[in-house]
């Protein structure tokens, strides 16, 4: 599937791609998360050839994301489902979605989809939000810091942004 | 670099992450939204094959994301800089590291990057927020709706949320 490994590289970034596995494990996400679950729906969904989902199910079962079930004995049929682990890729999918729709990259007229408060009926988007007041930070509040694990080359990186 | 086209998806998951490239585009990414300019820097970074980087980087440019401005005539020398439409990938890389942090997948003791708002010193993250309040909204109330450019896929992505 690929050659290149992103693990034991000191990175939440590059751990969570390896975890994830490649761009249609990203789509595969994204359908499980609306609740897709059975191999035909999530090939149907984006045309992905039956055997690269076969490999990127077991990919991302591997990885801890996703689980298989039995819903049916004879014949035996499966269907996919999210762990706490992958159902935290909510973010994920949700900042790339989010990002294609303020740039218009999703091909169409507008946004496929949108997101609201099921309660209010208003639009949710992500944002910054401080974890002490639960209140909306804006982006040019933002600084980077070496956390616990840092490197050498996190360390190095962020001599970058000190000397911008 | 790629076979598989992503664009014509009607997906803006899809389209961001045909604009983005591969898994290496979002480490270059990340060194570039901590103020990474130079060529050997991003390589030294990721030890990421100076062919990989060169290919990538001309992919990010093509894409909008980056553009490459001369630092230096004699002999020319050239950085690498984001767009706002780069730039705008904060949130997707960020998604991405928190993800890797609360899972665990860095590969090492803690996190190895930390966000704060400079102006308070409090810890940050990604949240979902109510458009109209600006209030954080908690993910059980989020609910998936068809927006404008919805295709015939899209419905039946939806309707097997609602069939769960």
């Amino acid at each position: 599937m690929r050659t290149t490994s992103f693990s034991g590289m000191n990175c939440s970034v590059a751990g969570a791609l390896e975890a994830i596995g490649d761009r249609w494990s990203l789509l595969i996400l994204r359908d499980l998360l609306l609740g897709v679950r059975r191999f035909d729906a999530l090939q149907a969904s984006s045309d992905i050839p039956p055997q690269t989902l076969a490999r990127r199910l077991r990919h991302l079962e591997a990885a801890g994301l996703v689980v298989r079930r039995r819903y049916q004995d004879r014949p035996a049929r499966y269907d996919y489902h999210l762990t706490a682990k992958g159902g935290d890729l909510l973010v994920v999918v949700t900042a790339l979605r989010e990002s294609g729709d303020r740039w218009q990259l999703h091909g169409t007229s507008g946004p496929p989809l949108e997101s609201i408060d099921h309660t209010t009926g208003h639009p949710v988007e992500l944002a910054f939000v401080d974890t002490v007041t639960d209140q909306h930070v804006e982006r040019s509040r933002l600084a980077a810091h070496p956390g616990p694990g840092a490197d050498e080359r996190m360390l190095r990186r962020l001599q970058a942004t000190r000397s911008r």
